[in-house]
């Protein structure tokens, strides 16, 4: 089968592969219908992921039907449709049983990371039972491949953590895809403000149509006063950090009010200044999180049942032949306007 | 009247000063029965805290009986016992409302701050009805002492803001009064673990007898090796951070479970290194607060149905004559032993 295969950093190939197998008994074989890229890939591209060895085939998001299942899986046969979550989960370790399946003893993320991916014709999906979710019979499977990762992430890390409220302040500092997947969950829970900060005005565009009420360009230097100024000079009682780099997570410092909570969505790859000489008496918390897709049924019915549309985050769609282009599309998003591309296999 | 007045940095003075006077209808002034010395006392001496300006009489905690009232005054007489609370709120502005009474914002933390303290014979509280409580007439008053402050801060910044629970694992870094008020209150929750770690094996003596679970000298410097062994390599569900220095925050990151939280109770004077690269997937939270005192009442209930005892606490007692005394012995605690010393004014 075709596979997209890391080298090692900066290095990347379309190749032919074995088709996997089932090795476990909990295992299912998933024929790829639709796979899309994830900013975490790009950080595994730059050797940033230690855990992800060279010839792995990379992805962890992705829609397809069942080929074969093992001797003890029992809620999905050959033939069904399936999602595929970026969390893989046994459903019976100790951090499972506490929903924490991103701490899975034999899971977690290890999708395109410890074992291979969905960028491909075909993936071994483990524990496959409490892995993968049914595709409803009417639903557009191409927009659930949001639901893999980024739509839960946004969720879960953001908005949930961040805990937003009916008539609270929001702002998301970053207006990238995983800013925009809090932006459209974190609409939900109708906040009086929700604040995309970014430096690229035409994501800010996206944001406002999108949802967001308000929209500040950071390169101005003076978010702070910016965003203070349209919270009655509190801040914000969430500040969603979806960038990952130490001067985003200070701004969330700078921005949140008394008894506000900031939510780190970012995958960081240095430490960060914390400012607890200002912070210690200030009654916030601070919340990080790799997603545990617990919410998965939760999204699935809010689009099911038009709350939500993950459609509007894809804006490129290519095949798997084309996946390297379909990288550099999406690597070089300021260009392109990328957010999602679709890859179909 | 004698007061403890402070004069900059370094300097303070025990003199005369004026007997305080009712300044709004909801003041009360209260006669000074007993009082004490925070740390927080000893970061003004210091120099750590520009708001309390020279002039100043120190003292945010103490017990008396009510000398006057302001015309608004509703819920105290004169010759009322009553508990001040080292917390002064309006009860009335959106921050109260939330019962974020530390962020009051006309009041919080002023007394022996920016207004004038208990170290004297007198003292003005200003918003009497919300920021005095009565004093049961069975109680213990000096014992109730401890109830304006360091209780509530260990209880409220370290145990419930760390959600210890039935069964989980605890650590309080941080030995000193304010980590035993913590230890003292995390036991209502009958945690499995309750880990003390400390430099002084005095004060971890004095832990283990007020019911640490285990005691760790962190000069090993291996803590956070010990803290795994005794958690099944895990590390703790709740890390309460009582010092307020940059390595003993580090170290709370370095023995959190996934899935735990870090509750900081340590006035920091700067900002500390926060691990993102390491934490932003471990599902964390941390967080920080001022005591806001809302559980100053639930305390008093445990103190009068014997779950809490805060008189373990006192180890000394001074006349209010002899506060440079007590001063000297509280701020070389490492050699006399104190913990809190009580001064009868």
């Amino acid at each position: 089968m075709k596979a997209l295969v890391y080298h090692g950093p900066g290095h990347k190939t379309l190749e032919d592969r074995p088709k996997p197998e089932i090795q476990s008994a909990g295992d299912a074989i998933v024929k790829i219908v639709k796979t899309t890229i994830c900013g975490t890939d790009l950080h595994i591209l730059k050797g940033d992921v230690p855990t992800c060895t060279p010839g792995r085939i990379l992805g962890h998001e992705g829609v397809g039907i069942i080929d074969s299942i093992g001797a003890g899986v029992t809620t999905f046969k050959p033939g069904d449709h399936v999602l595929i979550s970026c969390i893989s989960s046994c459903g019976k370790c100790e951090y499972c049983r506490r929903g924490l399946y991103s701490h899975c003893t034999t899971g977690g993320w290890i999708l395109g990371n410890e074992i291979d991916g969905t960028q491909a014709e075909y993936v071994r999906i483990p524990h496959a039972d409490t892995s993968l979710y049914h595709i409803p019979t009417d639903a557009d499977e191409e927009a659930l491949v949001m639901l893999s990762d980024i739509l839960p992430t946004g969720f879960e890390c953001g908005v949930l953590n961040g805990k937003v409220v009916p008539g609270s302040t929001v702002a998301i500092v970053g207006a990238g895809p995983i800013g925009l997947a809090a932006l459209l969950t974190a609409k939900f829970y109708s906040p009086a403000k929700l604040i995309m900060i970014d430096l690229d005005d035409k994501r800010l565009k996206i944001a406002k149509i999108f949802g967001a009420s308000q929209t500040i360009n950071s390169a101005s230097g003076k978010v702070a006063n910016e965003v203070k100024a349209l919270t009655d000079g509190k801040g914000v009682d969430t500040a969603i950090e979806a960038v990952g780099i130490p001067a985003t997570f200070v701004l969330c410092q700078d921005i949140i009010a008394p008894g506000g909570i900031i939510a780190n969505i970012g995958v960081h790859g240095s430490k960060v200044d914390l400012h607890l000489e200002r912070l210690w008496s200030h009654n916030i918390s601070i919340t990080t999180r790799l997603v545990d897709t617990v919410t998965t049924p939760m999204l699935l019915k809010t689009v099911q049942s038009n709350k939500l549309n993950p459609a509007q985050l894809i804006t490129h769609r290519f095949s798997l032949d084309q996946i390297l282009r379909a990288y550099d599309t999406f690597s070089r998003a300021a260009d392109t306007g990328a957010l999602k591309v679709i890859i179909a296999a």
